[in-house]
This record gives structure tokens, C-alpha cells and sequence, in this order.
């Protein structure tokens, strides 16, 4: 039924590749089958303004496409002049979402900029650059103990993130881009490695949907997040 | 519990009132509790270039702030020269809302504006701006029907929304700006008149939340958006 | 001869309810018949750079129209991503004016922000944020009073602003927008409790105008801003 | 008492130089004293949008300064990204000024866009530009008329602008800039050749001004703008 | 003498690799040693305005670079809200570059993008996105071809390019970063595949050069160069 | 052969006046035949951030033209609200080459901006601007030693510009608008009082250029430099 002929509950290809490239504290390309996203991760001395004196750190995130990251070409937000409000919403929710994996009082007054570029999309952009996000994460935080500008490690869990969707009446894992583009309903689920939610944000494209499609979506969800936590484990070679 | 002195279960006094303002097609006060927002629906003949020849309509929303609507002034975005992010994903949910409350094809090839003016902010006001915005957009349609802008109604259902969250450990419904301000979990939830689910946005703000306490604050939302539409019906006298 | 059916010589019902708002130091909403604005006076410590160490205060103003204050919806400026030059015009217009008002140096290194946001717009709303912003100005000058974040009060005098122009070869006071669109001349006026002169500029919208008719018109905003004097007094209780 | 040595009723030396430039279709220097702006007129096809089919021209503005055009540098308005609030108020008050002075049916549907570039100020800069945009202007319609663009000549007048002021409590014409910085009131005022007024800005910088003084202003501005008519039409070899 | 152990007339290694992403119609990963930049052709049917009607196409190129691409993480100029001089500067040397490789005329009333994103910047970056971007224009040309939308190959010749410069008293050939930061003398040669030149950009950082430095730099340039030609033909399968 | 009438070898008649605005510390009108600039050197204390405490100034410079310096009008870069590429381009180019002219130690923590100003061009603006520029700015380092802001002359030695290029198969010198927009290929070269080079641009319009027309336009370019470098000595008096 779907059209890369996946199982409803079935994840596409995964692949969590680390120091990507060579400059970046965290450098990680992320793949959910050919959505290809480069997230790094930046260390930087110093809080936002209204952090100063708070004694504590920042993340931050912020999102791109490449021009022809998609079938037909995006102008390129740099030229237009402003970021879109899809890219601004996408940022926040990556930034919400790392955040609630660390304590910020253990970062310091540091400021951790994950920055996701996606190379090629097809579908769960945003999925993918929170789960590879984290790694890169991760590693700046492993970076920042062994150069010794923290004591203890910040991070309090792993977290992750997978798309869930209606998709001819039928609830489904991971949606690809022809999916997406179909479906009834769409939602983004970021949870904990222990089970807690983190963010849950569910739209219906077409049609309203019932509590019991939600309760599928969200069971299809839990599936799928633990399945990345293991993927994020083993490419941290815990 | 609730610093307003409000049950759990209970929402804030909500008022509606329409022909706030003489101008436009369709225009709402809405207020729930001292969250004062003007909601106007304008119509205006032709679409944007991506529907151009489609023979369908188009509903989008703009959402603002006055500068003195909350505690302290927040700068005019007019003066920055951009929306923020918050400002640009309340106005993508609106819209996206409302839209779901209308057979585009039967709008034609016009487009409806609805601006979501706070001029009173205390917590939940894109929970207010679309529950009036729906009551304003209704009043468009009706112009547009009276001026034989379009033939047949294209009203699917009514729309509400409203916020709920876990706090102090407790679910509460429709939270003010001090509880919110507080909250561990905040939910925007829109629902249709039929009980179909629109959106659903959930945030861990500082405690990732468990799905029993998903489950709990969708049944509240449920309750408040019940009475809300039982109160957008007595505003437009049906 | 006027569309309302007024006298040349007589003002709309002008209204000034204070409070209107919760969170301002100074909220007014001022009514010039069907113009109504919202006047907010926000007190901030700190003055901007250019007074650094002057040892005296500051008043600035903004000005803002909800889309669709007018008869037909104005883009927002804020997603335009600047404000028009009608706009700058109008607010450094109203800022001069308040400075006038006050002694800048009992003000203390603080500044007021005069926020003029128009919900309705039926000509003059310049001259109405001029006459309702005077008065959330001293609203806010008594609340730093009270706070004794300043000493003695920096109020020198009440302003107040009323248009005056020629319609069809009449001179008249305090155009509606029916007569603004149609003046030969419009000239507002800004004067001082005391009789003086703060601000005078006449336009000459079709024919240019005479001596004789500018006296004439100012003997007309002499009458109406004695009015308007009256009820500023009136509305703050003197 | 002037720092120039000038009577109170003494302008500055004028100077209107034609064909200034070699490219526009009217190119003037025109220097009042230390003041020198290069006035441009271009010549297109064609009219704004909202004019479109009206079977009218249309003359508009813009108004600029070198970066030291002034004692010390200010940032060029092109690098920050905006013109200022000053400079919008400028060319408006400019283009409303010189289509005063036109009948614009005759204009046909053409553009003349006037671009007045102060080089080097020493006050009066927007009075010096509308004096010499209006020779520049009128070149243009020659130009339009020798190349058979319109049949009729839209000039119904000629329009000049001198500013005056109270200095020391006395009312004096043409202020430079050591005196406007120090002026108790500045006012700008914009006349026909027959003597219709057409422009009238003052504004009270420190004390409130008086009618009385309100009158001697005028008739100083009166005296000075009669000069000023003298001038252009030597200029143009009337 | 060179930081990497290289001969001062020897390239770092270089990879050409086609098809790296999915969507585009030229779609090339080139590497100049650790320098790393995805340059995609995409194709869109139409010419900018300043060519309509002229049945000619036109090529056209954007620049950007991953925020931490570089040693110390840059600005993103999407959020800034505008792109730097230096980005423009190299995004106009590539498009003028690349269209000196064909005959605009046979490219129809089309426009192709090329697209240069650095994810990994090690210097050069300017001069592998030239030289990789026409191994992508090359296959966009021939989608071009092989989908009808052309008649005739507009492919003139190839070009490539690469940087030369004076570094400690030496010439040296194709520098990276720590080279670059350090040399005295950096510049730029696009030629093509015949042995003409299309761009020569030599700048002094530190001391003026002479024409025996020039002449000895020039000749590097034409080796590495030839190399380059070698490399594109290899990766075309020619 | 050249439209002007002028030999291969020969430049435009070039003037240079000095003290050409009254308030800068270095105010020249440099000439190159039609082609008129004014560059402004205005000292400012302080140093961008990026130089902050290194114990020595900076050199910058900014370029603009007038809306009709121009055969058409081109839009005003304030106006639109940005500096294009080609503006930033040369900017760039000037500011690279003037700082090739002192010893930025000797400056202190002082800033000279140099403003280029095109009042009227007919080619070679960038070119005129950098010759004009470095008297302007000679000028403003006398002032510095003058005022004892410095007390050693930082000026390293002058530094010229002229434009080359390929006329109709000829190597002509210093190109004017006709010729400019018809060339096979320009050359921008900047050089020393002593023979050095510190800047070379060349681009191949049409066709590509050889080594051997390379090497006759720079022959060129030195001796148009020369007369050059005369002539701003003669204007500095020495």
C-alpha cells in the first residue's frame, strides 16, 4: 500500500554517520532513507543576553535547505532576505526539543549552536535533523568535558524523533515524501529514551482526526523512536 | 491550586462579541478571561499566484501584538522589519485552523484575510484568536453569500481551540499567563464542532510528559472546546 | 454641507477612557467619533545612546494601524518588513509633540514610550493619538511619581491636536475621512494648554490656500483644542 | 545678532545652476549659501501601479545625502538597509510639493522622478531642494515637450520653499545651520508664484511660538520665496 | 616549505563525483582536498526580465557556505537576513565565469542555476565551485538536450579554475587555508579548456607584487589548470 | 578607431581638486573626462570590533551613485533597501586597495571611511574613485598629524587605478562608457608609486583573452598609472 512498499509500521533506512566533516565539535550526516541532513554542532563561550549572569548555557538551533535540496528549486533564503516562517517554526521545535536532553546549569555559560542543513529531502526533514542533532550534540558536550570548560556531563537522556501520519486511512511510520504529501494527517513526535514525551505536534491536512488515529499514531511513534535510540547508541558506540 | 482560584476542569470567563469594529467583512472581540484579541475577516476578490486558475479560494491569517499587550513592552515588530518566529508559526496554525473549517472550492477564487490583533494579552492567545477568528470568518461568508460573491455556503463546521497543561502536576484547562508561564506541559488543541481532531501541539516545557497525562489533558480540552462552541453558536445567534 | 451633518465649527464626540488596558502605566482609549485608538505610555529605565549621561529623559512614540482600521485591509508593515513613510511621519509627529509637554529633565535618565495603535480609522487619527497619548502620558508620569522613580513632575502643560481644512471652500473643523479625501487643504494643529503653538502644518491637497483661510482655520483649531483641553481635564479628574 | 552676519530678513546667496549633470533630462546644483543639492528630473514611460489607466502622469521624489555631506559622518542609508524617518518626511513633503505646481492630466501617463542628492548641508537642505527641483522639473517638461511625448505644458506655476524661524526671539528668513540648531522654531514654507500657499510646517523645538510671531514668520517666508522667483526665472531665461 | 608537505606546483587532490544528490539535473560533489562543495544545475524554463524576447537563455549562480563550514562557526546569512559582499562577490565571478563556456544563444529562453554550497572549507572554495559547478552545468545541458528542450549543444569549451600565489617568496599553486591566511599574494584564474582566459583576480594581502611574480604565477595557473581539464573529462566519462 | 577620437595610449583629460566639500577632512572631485567622483576621508576614533585593543586603525570605504548619474535612472540602493553586488564589489575593491597604501599600525585606533560618490559616470567609476580616494585620504592623514591624533605619517607610498582592455581587437587605456560596454575584455590594475601591483581584475567579456594581450594591456595600465601618479602629486602640492 505505500508506495515505497514499507510496511505500515516499518522505518525506512537509517544511517547516523559521525564527524561528517572535520572543523565542527559534533558533525554528524543523518540519513532516513534519501533525506540526507548535515548536523553540526557548535561550541561557543558566552549566553545569550537574557542568560547573562544566570550561570547556566543556551542551545540553539537553526535549520536550512540547499536551493535543490527538493524536486524544484527554492530560492534561497539567504537572497530573499529572511528565513520563512516554515524554517523558523522547524528551528525552534529542533532547539525546544535538544534542550529538553541536557541540564543547562551543567553547559555553563556556553552556548551549543546545532545547526541542521538538509542536502537532500524526501520527506521528515525535521524528524531526522532532531535525531541526528542529538548526536552531534552529543559529541560537543563529550568535547567540552575533555577540554575541560565543563565538570559534569549536561546530558540527561538521549532523545529522538519520527513522523507518523494517516495515509489512506491507515496509520503509518515515517513518512516519505510521497506520502507525506498525500496524507490525512501528520504528525511529528519527539520523545525521551525513557519513554517521555517532549513535543507532539499532530495536523490534519485534509480531514480531522479521531482520538483512537491519534492513539495508533502515537503507539507507531513509540515504536519507531526506540528503534532510533538504538541506531543513536550504536553509532555513539555505547 | 490555580492562582486564579479556577477548578482544574474550568475555563476562564470567554466573551464574543461581533461588529467590534465597523470596517471589515467579519469583526470579533474575543476575550477569554483579560486576553482581549480583534478578530477581522476581510474579503478580497483574486488568490495567491500558487492557486491562480484553480478555481478554488484561500484563508490565511496574520497574527500581532501591540507593544503594550503584555507585562512588559515588547518591541513593535514593524520598527524590527520582521515577524518573529512565534508571531509566524501562531499565524501558520491559525490559518491552517480555519481552513480546515471551510470547502475552499466553494469560497471561488477569493481570498480571506483574518487578523488576530492582542491588544490585552494573559496567556492562550492563539487559542483565542482562533476560536474568534472562526466567529469573524463566518460573518465573512455570509457577506460573501448576501453580496452573491459565492452561491453556496462554504462552512464544513465550526472550529475552537483552547490550551491546556500539566500543572503543578495537575491537568488544567485553558491556563492563564501565570500558570502557563509555570507549566510543565502546554497543549494547544483544535477541534471541530463534530469532535474531529485539527491540531494538536504539545510542549514539554521543563518534564517530558507521560501519554496517561496526554490522554488526561486531551479529555479537558475536549470539555472547554465543547463550551466554546456552545458560545461561538449563542454569538452568531443560531 | 459636511456629509455628518455637522456645523463647520463643530467637533466630533470625542471620547478619553482611561485604563483601558491592564498592564501600561498610561492606557488610554481615545475616540474621535468613529476613530478610536489605543494610547499606551510604557516607562522604561535607561535612555537610547545619543542621551547617555545628559542627565535628562526621553519620550518616543509609535505609531500602528490594525490592517483593517480602514475601509479596505492595509498590508501589515510588520510583514511588509518596514514601516511606511507615512507611518515614521506621523510618529515623529507625535513624539515631538509630548516632548513639548514636559520638562525632559525631571523625566531622569527614563524613557516613555507613547504606542498609538489606530483600531478604526475615520480621518484625524494623528491628532487623536496626540490627544489621547498626552493623557496616558501624565498617566504614567504620576506613576512614576507614586514609585518615586522621579521627584517633581515634569508635566509643563496639557497638549492637545485637532485637523482643521478647507471643504468646499469652507473652512472646518476636525475632518472625518469623507471630508479628508475630499479637502482642498488639511492642516493640523498642535497646541499647548497655555495657547501656544507646538505644531502647524497645512497641506494643500488640490488648490493652494490664502493667507486669509489659514487665519480662518486657525481660529478654528483654537476652538476645538480648547475643547479637547476640557476633556483631557475632565478624563484625568482635575 | 545672526552668526552670519545677515539681517533678519536677509537670505543667503542663491545659486541655480542648470544642465549640472549631462545625463538627466533636468539636471540642477542649486546652492543656497553653503547648501548645495544636485537636483535630477528622469523622464519615464509609464505610472505607479495604483495610477495605472487613469490617463494621468505622476511626479514623485527621493531624497538623499552623501555620507559627509554634514560636520561629522552619518551611515549611508543604503548600508543600513533603510531610509531613515527624516529623510521619508523629506521627499514627500518634495513630490507634494512639485506636483503642486503641475496638472497632471497633461502629464500624460509618464513619469518624472526628482532626485534631490545634498552634497554638502549647511541647513535648508529640503527648502533648496524644491526650489531647485522645480527648475529641473520644468527642464524635464521642455524636454518632454521638444521630444513630442505630450502636446500641452503641465506646468500651471512655479513653486519655491524657504524656510524661517524665531532666533533669539526674533523672526529671521532662511536659516543656515548654526542657527536652525539653535532656533526656538523652525518652519518651512512652500509657495506658488502667485502667492497661494501650498506647504506650511512649523514646529516649536523648545517654546511653544504665537500667533503674532506665527504672522511674521509668514511674511518673511512671503519676502523670501518672491526672491526665490526671481532667481528661477533667470535660471530658465524667462 | 608548504604547510602540507606539497611541491609548489602540485595540486591537491582533486574528485569530481556526479549525481551526489538526487533531485537536481547536474548535481556534482567537488573536492579540492578538504575543501568540499555540492554544486547543483537546475534547469527552469523562462529568463529573468532584462532578457524577455531576446531568445536567448542565461546561466546564473548562487554561493553559500554551511555555517560551520570554517574553523570558527559564521553567521548564518538567511538569518541575518542578507548576504555578505564577499558571498556576492564569488557568486557573480562564478556565474560570469560559467557563461563564458557557452552560447547563450542555444539555450532557449531558459535559465539554468547553478548552486555552490561549501559544507567543508579548507580555501579554494571559489575556484572548486567553478571549476565543479561546469561539470554540472555540462550534465544539465545534456538533460536539456535529451529532454528536447534544445536543439544544439550550447557547450562552447569547458572551464576550470584555480588559485595561485606568492607564499613566503614563492609561487605556489593551489593554496589552502593555512597557506591562503599567510601568503602575500592571492589570485584567481578561470580558463578554458583551449587556454584563454576568462578571469584573472590577483590581489596583494600584504606586499605589492611584480609582473616576473605575475607572469611566474600565471604560469602555475596554467598547469593546474590543464590538470583540472583532465579531471572534468574523466568525471564527464569522455 | 576609439569613439572618443583618442590614441590607444591615451587617457581621458583627469583632474583632481582638492577641498571640493567643505566638511571632511579630505574632500576631492577626481575627473577621469565625463566621469566625476567625489571621495570624501572622514576620521572617526575607534576601530571595528574585530580590531578592538590590536593597537593599530583601519581603512574603509563605501560606494554610491547617484539615481541619474546614469543614461536611465537606476533605483536608489536605499530605496530598495540594499547594496547590490556590484556596489559591494567595488567597495571591496577600493577599501583592498587603499589600506595596500599605509601602514595600518601607524594609524592608531582611529577609522578613515572613504566615501565614493559617482555624480556622473561614463566608465572607469572605480577606477577615478580609488585614484581620488587615496589624495582624499593623504589629506585626512595630514589632518590626523595635524591634530596630533598620529605622530608618524602613515602613508607607505600612493596608489592609482586606471581600467585597460581589448577594443576591437585593440589594447586601448583607460576606457570610457562606449567603449566599455562594447569591450572584449576589461582590466582593472592597481599599482604603487613604485611599481608594484596590488590589485588585478580581469574578465573576459566576450571572448577569452591571451597571455600576450594580457601582458600589452598591462603594459598599458603602467603608463596610464604614471601620468596618474604625477597628477596627484601636482594636486597634493608636491
Amino acid at each position: 500500500m505505500r508506495p515505497s512498499g514499507r510496511q505500515p509500521d516499518q522505518m525506512r533506512d537509517v544511517n547516523i554517520t559521525r564527524d561528517y566533516t572535520c572543523h565542527a565539535e559534533g558533525a554528524v550526516l543523518v540519513e532516513f532513507g534519501n533525506t540526507k541532513v548535515i548536523c553540526t554542532a557548535s561550541v561557543e563561550e558566552g549566553v545569550p543576553r537574557f542568560l547573562k549572569g544566570k550561570g547556566q548555557g543556551w542551545i540553539t538551533a537553526e535549520y536550512g535547505m540547499l536551493p535543490r535540496a527538493t524536486g524544484t528549486r527554492n530560492g534561497r533564503e539567504a537572497a530573499r532576505g529572511k528565513q520563512g516562517g516554515r524554517t523558523l517554526e522547524i528551528q525552534r521545535l529542533i532547539a525546544r526539543s535538544l534542550r529538553a536532553a541536557v541540564d543547562l546549569k551543567k553547559v555553563g555559560e556556553n552556548t551549543i549552536y546545532v545547526d541542521c542543513d538538509v542536502i537532500q529531502a524526501d520527506g521528515g526533514t525535521r524528524t531526522a535533523s532532531i535525531t541526528g542533532g542529538c548526536v552531534a550534540m552529543v559529541d560537543a558536550l563529550t568535547h567540552m568535558l575533555n577540554k575541560n570548560m565543563i565538570k559534569n556531563d549536561p546530558l540527561l537522556r538521549l532523545i529522538a524523533s519520527v513522523s507518523v501520519g494517516m495515509y489512506k486511512g491507515t496509520p503509518v511510520l515515517d513518512l516519505d515524501y510521497p506520502e507525506d504529501s498525500k496524507a490525512e494527517t501528520d504528525m511529528n513526535v519527539v520523545m525521551t529514551q525513557h519513554g517521555g514525551m517532549v513535543e507532539v505536534q499532530g495536523t490534519a491536512e485534509a480531514e480531522p482526526f479521531k482520538r483512537e488515529e491519534m492513539d495508533a499514531m502515537m503507539d507507531l511513534a513509540d515504536k519507531g523512536i526506540k528503534e532510533l535510540f538504538a541506531l543513536q547508541q550504536k553509532a555513539l558506540g555505547w
